[in-house]
């Protein structure tokens, strides 16, 4: 069994963006109250936006089940204030829900938090206990910058998120670090500020003790790992230089990466450095890169493909990828697997 | 001939900061007027300074002239004002001057510019000019986050920075794109904050057609290019979605990356994806990471030992790295090369 760790809705009916824009116009027209409509998408139209994209790229694919959240970019949790963020926040996650249950061989939940910033992160607390212990959601997207691209919010390693990561750790959860659609014209979403809020938080956890206060806290950074592999020897030396423990001690038993790297150069220094336990195979399609690389013939998304062809990793070190490490990054994926009749083990 | 491009000057003497800290101390007490001080430097101290360190390693690895700029965590152009920010480049600027005329064999100059969050970038222009045409220097280093992490200035594509490119195009000067030091606790100066800002730009020149306006314009992307070689496939895939020219077409006439990736399966990475003709060699030391790393046993940042030691890179390739390259991008640089004395040819 493929586990493809990374996938959002991202092929969602108009009438969910209709509701979002028609939240933020009332947010804008200070007379108005909150927008208070409601959204109809049928089971029907959510099938058809799936089976053309997701369902259909899986069985193209040979991958078998995607952790599937809200659409990140959507998120935005620098519009509006924390009950709007609340709101958006439990529609999205429903309709998640909703995905699974239509297709609960091929989906299994992650869920958005209700995150704002400047707002106390424990705030998220109630829904992520909400999408857990009710809707199935074996993970959380934790974005470390709810600004948006100026990064106004402490680092993620301080105690501001501390009351989060006691309810993770509780309800045996990790969080995929993935920041939302930037505001800021310097950045631009999925070229920058997406790499950047990855290459962020690994720097921000190798330079703290987090790990000590947190010891079964897990994060997935997607992407590849923003920057890192990239640069480990950067990153293996600063932590050197800085009397920091070797990385893998300091880090490789709560931190992890995702595949969404789209070229075979990329999967192969990706795969060199980092250790395959620390590997969790994705492709966050339908995402950031939609097309063919026309070097290859084949989607650039297609990241099955570029761990196949691996030469560097071994068939034990690919089964770990494809689907092994996941049961072990997501304590409940185990039981959820089994709860939702999807056959096969990873 | 091997050139490094990437050279601070970090390991200035003590009473350089002391200037620094003094500037900076007289700012927060606004019943003072600006601090009036003087360096008082030797010749003697500028020499010992350099003597341990880029020379001692200049020559243990073998390479012949570094392209040598102010220190950049220490630009710190979101302290203060313009007027604070142009004396201190100033003398920044007018120590590596000193530096390439005790070592006209070692060191050849780029400037730093007296940028300032919100002020014009015209403004830099004069200091340029007196770098270019009095001091030798034969590039600038370009901050395109002048507040210091949290990116509140117009991508480096906006029409803001024309006057300055318009001065670059004339004097025949590239920029290497380099941030300073950051205020951002949620950032780490050369962990994320150096590599975000790589990522950054080289996502603002893909998006826009600056190069069509500035065909001359020439910038250096420190670190590698940040992320940008591990995710070229990403690159790549997002520009054609975009319907974007190929990246070579759009991009590779006018961007070019440096060597400063410390690890063998980096500079593999980097070297696979990217043009040998758009390969600087660097090394930036003495700077980010100072140890020796215990896999190879040879510093970090001795980057020649990963150029040599390529296997995917030709002779023919090795040699426009280590030398012919820079000259293209710093069409300045044979000149003073022959005025400084160095001999041999790149």
């Amino acid at each position: 069994m493929i586990i493809d760790c990374h996938g959002h809705y991202t092929t969602a009916p108009k009438a969910l963006q209709d509701y979002r824009d028609a939240q933020i116009a009332a947010l804008k027209d200070p007379g108005k109250p909150p927008y208070n409509g409601k959204i109809d998408i049928s089971d029907d139209q959510i099938r058809e936006s799936l089976e053309g994209a997701q369902l259909k790229l899986q069985r193209e694919r040979g991958t078998d089940v995607t952790i599937f959240s809200p659409r990140a970019s959507a998120m935005g949790h620098h519009v509006g204030d924390a009950k709007l963020s609340a709101d958006w926040t439990r529609i999205c996650n429903d309709m998640i829900h909703r995905i699974v249950n239509l297709y609960p061989k091929n989906f299994i939940a992650v869920c958005q938090l209700p995150q704002t910033p400047g707002v106390p992160p424990e705030n998220c607390v109630p829904e992520l206990e909400r999408c857990v212990n009710e809707l199935g959601a074996v993970g959380c997207n934790l974005n470390p910058d709810p600004s948006g691209g100026y990064w106004k919010e402490p680092p993620l390693t301080d105690k501001w998120w501390y009351p989060l990561y006691e309810k993770m750790e509780e309800l045996e959860v990790p969080a995929m670090v993935h920041v939302t659609g930037t505001c800021n014209p310097a950045m631009h979403t999925t070229g920058s500020h997406y790499i950047n809020g990855d290459t962020t938080a690994f720097m921000q956890f190798l330079t703290s003790d987090l790990f000590e206060d947190f010891p079964a806290l897990k994060f997935v950074i997607p992407h590849g790992g923003g920057a890192v592999p990239y640069h480990w020897g950067r990153y293996r030396g600063i932590a050197q230089d800085m009397k920091r423990p070797p990385l893998k001690e300091l880090l490789l038993n709560n931190v992890y990466f995702d595949t969404c790297v789209y070229h075979q150069p990329g999967i192969d220094c990706l795969t060199e450095v980092i250790p395959a336990d620390n590997i969790l195979f994705a492709s966050e399609m339908v995402g950031a890169v939609k097309g063919i690389d026309p070097e290859t013939g084949h989607y650039f998304d297609d990241t099955r493909r570029y761990i196949d062809a691996s030469i560097i990793l071994t068939d034990i070190d690919k089964e770990k990828i494809f689907g092994t490490n996941a049961l072990k990054v997501y304590p409940l994926l185990a039981k959820q697997i089994k709860k939702q009749g999807i056959a096969g083990t990873p």
